[in-house]
Parts: structure tokens; C-alpha cells; sequence
């Protein structure tokens, strides 16, 4: 259908995030008869098993024994061709609004207009950006001997390593540097205070083996300024509790503060959070705000997990809340195997080709 | 390590039930190393997927656009392999009992005893049996004219038809039969009352529709008694709430009346229920029982979708929490795309073979 320049593509849902799991949402709303338009800030689908798991072998997809991040999309593209998703990929939600009728309207960066009924927000870890470390003058050594968040391409062997951080991801990166086949040359944590009751136990238990057989030293204060010789970074002036200034000579400095929410517009809404991902109930896989779900990464419930197999499983239900939301009716569950309506849906009736 | 005779067979786990949550169950114990023996009264692994399913096709498991039951089979047993299993087979639990350290005794309808620190009931309708009409006489008819449960493999089309129930079950056969390419000839939904309170409102919505459109009738009453001629079953003599005994004709019929929890055992212990299921909760999918975890088509919670994508899930969640629970510490994730330990558990880590 030729459509005006200016006009909104309408469908029924607005899904944020193409990886595995918006993916998976656009198919279990497809088997419900909602049609999805799907936003996503990268070229291509498939997020993180497109970007960082192309060619990394997953093993936990059940019933894929062994299978590549890229594999596991091309299947799941494949499983959702029936669905034929309107594609709106390279673009950034920039906005995001309730209308008086009830639908939202989502604009992107390419000022694409979308109206939808609901929101699926699956946007994995692509809806945050890192933390920075508040300390001036760090900018030129981005990506030589600063790093936030991404771990550094290079190993660390032989080097003295500041991280600085004091919650899961820093104290995750402590551990994994520790585990490294060649480990630094020395390994300081840096953090504010010399606690890490923010941390997860399992995490927060590990630091202290690995403090107590002297594999990282961890040092409590806050970073206020820096040494440089020849253009090369060589310590951090650390104020401590105790008072005066510590130098704390280094070779790199990873910075592990967590990431913050990069929502966007969606972050206007005021959506309620829990550990600093969107808080959804496990029965709708519903934000606070009626009418957008979010699944995947993003969110965070008793219990959750940051795995593929759980975001599965979210969508599914999401699409079954937002089905029953927009009929104000219950869904009965259907099965592929037996129901002739969701396998003319998917196109696969004897007799029956899909349009698209 | 051989055993002498009536030792039993220590595992980490006891998994009850062999059907695709089951398998995953295993895999997901696996990954967390908890070492995991399997029950199934049925002689092969796969439970309905294995019995009924095993060449219809399967469009909704994420990433497998299109398999059969036994192909999703094929494929899990093979994912679980480097966790080798024992399996007990073809073999009932008969009892199940917490020994004075903690742990679970299990005994099958073959002797075996297994000795495990936690169980997963992923039993899914095999722990069920099917409720049945309380009227003298009807076992001579049995899968001829008279089926408790289980559609008749042959179609309806030109019968007299009488179905008995007034929950989900009775609700979605009428509908799956007024669907029906060749309906019957006369379709009776006879139930105590008529009234449909206990079912799907989706369902019940639906039969309305279904009555309004005249392909059902609905007769509201007990069945008293048989008619029988010739050797075939040809009338119910049923008590009206009105007074007087009515006669339904018939050439068929088929009692819905859902399944009675064949939990053996585990019966025994006073589980929490919920709508006939076990009640489980969504962080941890444990029964009231500590230990006792339940997954798959046999759980009831808020939500709750009796589709295989969502056991694959809420056998991973069990598996992290028993986890916890045996280790009384929390559980890191850990990724089998990045961690040198899981896939050294895998058996997939170069070097490194599988003893399995």
C-alpha cells in the first residue's frame, strides 16, 4: 500500500531491539496475529549474536547442540519470515508518545514514523551506555589505555592494571582477569570505599578469595586527577577516606562502572526500575506503564537471568498479555503442531502459500 | 563404579519425567555441575514429543523453523550427552522419600533406588490420569464408542455425539469438533449445570458462540444410567435438575472431564496445588516443598503457558536455584560462548575430551 510521505507505518506491535529476542517476539506475536514493525540502532539483525557472537559457538539454545550467534539469527530471520515484519534497521527511537487514542507513536532518527498498539522494548545491553569515570583529561587515552566497559582487545598480561569499580561488572573483570592464562603484572581495584554491598554475593565472595590469595589488591578512594609523561598515562591521584592523596602508578585502567539506562524518550516515561534495568512482572513481562513490555537484557525480575533461553520465554508470555490487552479478551493457547490457524498463519497449510 | 546389589544410585539430581523439558532440566543441571539421574515410565526419552509427536512437525521452537517431535528429541538427548545421565526408564517412582540428611530416596516400580540432594518433577501430563464418568457399564465401550481423555482416532463426522464435561477440556473438544472440516450430526455438551464457571473465559466465551450458532446444545444434568442394544451403547438416562430423567441419544461419547494428578507418591507429600497443577513460583519453580522443584506442562503460576518454549526456561531457573540451594551461596552466571568452565563441562574446549 503506496503510503503519503510523512505518513506513519502502522502496525500492531513496535518492537525495540532485533536480537535474538525482539526476533523471537515478532514471531510469537506473528503466531497471535499481531503484526510487528522492528526498530533497531544497528544495520543488520540479530544484536549481540550479530555484533560480538557472529562466529562464537553458543551451546545453551535448546536443541541447537552447537551453533554460531549469526547461525542462531539466520534461523530465528528464517522462522519469522511468515510474519514479514516491517524492518526499520541503522535507526535510533528518538521518540516515543502515548496518542489520545491509545496507540504510540514512535519516530526514529531517520524520522520514520510508526504507530503501533504496543511496545515490546527488547533492546538488550544496546539500551545503555557505559558509565564514565568522572575524572578530566582521560579522553585522549580512550582506547589505548583508558577502556570503559569493553574489555580491551589486547591481553593484560605483563601490565599494571587499575579497574575501577566497585559493583558486578567491575568485580566480574577482576575475576576474569585473574582467571587469565597470563595474568597482569599487578591488578589494584579502585572504588570509593572499601565495601561492595552493591555487588551480587556470589561476586562479592570471589573478590575476596582472589583479595585474600593476593591476586588484586583493592584500593578505597576516589580518583582526582592524573599524571602524564611523554603523552603517556602513567598514574591517578587518588584522594582516600583516610585523607591525604595516593599515587597509583598504572599501565591501563579499566573502568567497569556499570552502564546507564540509554532509553531515550522511553526513559522520559518515568518506566520503574530494578537494578537499574526495567522492572516487568514475570506473568506479562509489563513495564509500569500499561502497553509497553520489555524483555530480554533489559529487564530485570526475581529470579531473572541474562540468558537467551529466559528471553525466549519472556517474549512469549509478553505476546500473550499484549494479545489479551488489545482483544480485552483471554487467548487460548494453540499449538504449530495441531491448530490449522497458526499454520495458516505461518504459512505452512497444505494448499496455502504466504503472501510474502 | 560397580554397586553392590540394592545400593543406590547416588546423583545430584533427580529428574522425573524424560520429555523435552526433562532433557533440558539434565542440561541446564549439567551446566551448574550438578550430576543428574532421569525417570520416565515410558521406555524412551521425549515423553508426548516421543509418543505423539514424534513425526508431526514443531514450528515454535526458537531457531528450529520447522522439526518433528522426535527431531527435537534427537537433538536435546544429543546436547545432554557430555552430562551423561543415568537413565531409568520404562520404570514408575513408586515411592519418594526425605531421608534424615537431607536428601531424596527414590524408588521405581523396578526396584532401582536413587539417592538424590534435589528433584525436578517435569512430569508433564504423564503425571496425570484421566478422570472418569461415574456410571456403571461403561468399560465394554471403552475406545469403541465411549473415550475418556483421548480424542477417538477417527473422525466425528455424521455422529450423534455427546460430550461430558464443563471445563477447559470439554470447552475446547466442542470447539475443536464444531471446527471440524466434517462436524457430527449432533453435538451435546452435557455438564452438571449450565454453567461454566470453571472454565477459560476465552473457552466459555467461545461455546456461547458456539450454542448461539446452534452447533452445540447443551443438556445440564447426571448421567443415571446406560441404554444398550444389540451390544452397542445407544443412550445416557440423564437426572435433570428439573426432576425428570432425560434420554440422550448417542453413537459416541467422549469424556472431558480433565485428569486427577497421578503424582504417585509425590501425592503424599500435600504439594501445593493450583487449578489442579503443582503451584510453583517464578524466581525459583520450586514447589512448597524445598527441594522439590516442578517445570513443564505439570506447574501452575501466573501466566503460566503450557508451551515448551516457556519449560525450557523455567527448567533453567529450577536448575540455578537448587544450585544455590545445595551450594547455600548464589550461583554466578557464567556464558558457554565465553567460559573456559562450562565448556570444559561441555567437553567442547580444545584439548579437552569428554569422558562420555
Amino acid at each position: 500500500m503506496p503510503m503519503a510521505p510523512g505518513e506513519p507505518i502502522e502496525a500492531d506491535a513496535l518492537v525495540i531491539g532485533a536480537g535474538p529476542v525482539g526476533l523471537w517476539q515478532v514471531f510469537e506475536c506473528g503466531l497471535l496475529g499481531l503484526h510487528c514493525a522492528v526498530v533497531d540502532v544497528l544495520p543488520a539483525p540479530g544484536g549481540q549474536c550479530h555484533t560480538l557472537y557472529a562466529d562464537k559457538p553458543l551451546y545453551d539454545i535448546p536443541g541447537l547442540p552447537a551453533s554460531t550467534g549469526q547461525d542462531l539469527v539466520d534461523r530465528l530471520c528464517r522462522q519469522i519470515q511468515p510474519f514479514a515484519p516491517s524492518w526499520h534497521l541503522g535507526q535510533q527511537v528518538v521518540a516515543l508518545q502515548r496518542r489520545d487514542d491509545g496507540r504510540f507513536a514512535l519516530t526514529t532518527s531517520e524520522g520514520t514514523q510508526l504507530l503501533g498498539r504496543c511496545v515490546f522494548i527488547a533492546a538488550g545491553v544496546g539500551a545503555f551506555l557505559p558509565r564514565r569515570l568522572p575524572v578530566e583529561g582521560l579522553e585522549p587515552f580512550e582506547g589505548r589505555q583508558v577502556f570503559h566497559h569493553e574489555a580491551p582487545p589486547t591481553s593484560a598480561a605483563g601490565l599494571h592494571l587499575v579497574v575501577a569499580g566497585g559493583e558486578d561488572e567491575a568485580l566480574q573483570r577482576v575475576a576474569d582477569l585473574c582467571d587469565a592464562a597470563e595474568p597482569p603484572a599487578s591488578l589494584t581495584l579502585l572504588h570509593r570505599r572499601d565495601r561492595f554491598d552493591g555487588a551480587d554475593p556470589a561476586l562479592a565472595a570471589r573478590l575476596a578469595a582472589l583479595r585474600a590469595a593476593g591476586c588484586v589488591q583493592v584500593l578505597a578512594g576516589q580518583p582526582g586527577g592524573l599524571e602524564v609523561h611523554d603523552g603517556r598515562l602513567t598514574a591517578l591521584q587518588v584522594d582516600t577516606p583516610e585523607g591525604g592523596p595516593v599515587r597509583l602508578p598504572l599501565d591501563q585502567l579499566q573502568v567497569c562502572l556499570g552502564l546507564s539506562p540509554r532509553l531515550g524518550p522511553v526513559a522520559d516515561w518515568g518506566l520503574a526500575m530494578a537494578r537499574r534495568q526495567l522492572a516487568v512482572d514475570t506473568a506479562r513481562f509489563e513495564t509500569s506503564e500499561p502497553g509497553i513490555h520489555a524483555v530480554g537484557d533489559v529487564v530485570q525480575y526475581p529470579g531473572k537471568r541474562r540468558l537467551i533461553v529466559c528471553g525466549f520465554h519472556e517474549a512469549t508470555l509478553a505476546a500473550f498479555a499484549a494479545a489479551e490487552r488489545l482483544r480485552a479478551s483471554p487467548v487460548l493457547l494453540e499449538y504449530t503442531t495441531s491448530s490449522k490457524h497458526l499454520q495458516q498463519r505461518l504459512g505452512v497449510l497444505p494448499g496455502v502459500t504466504n503472501p510474502s
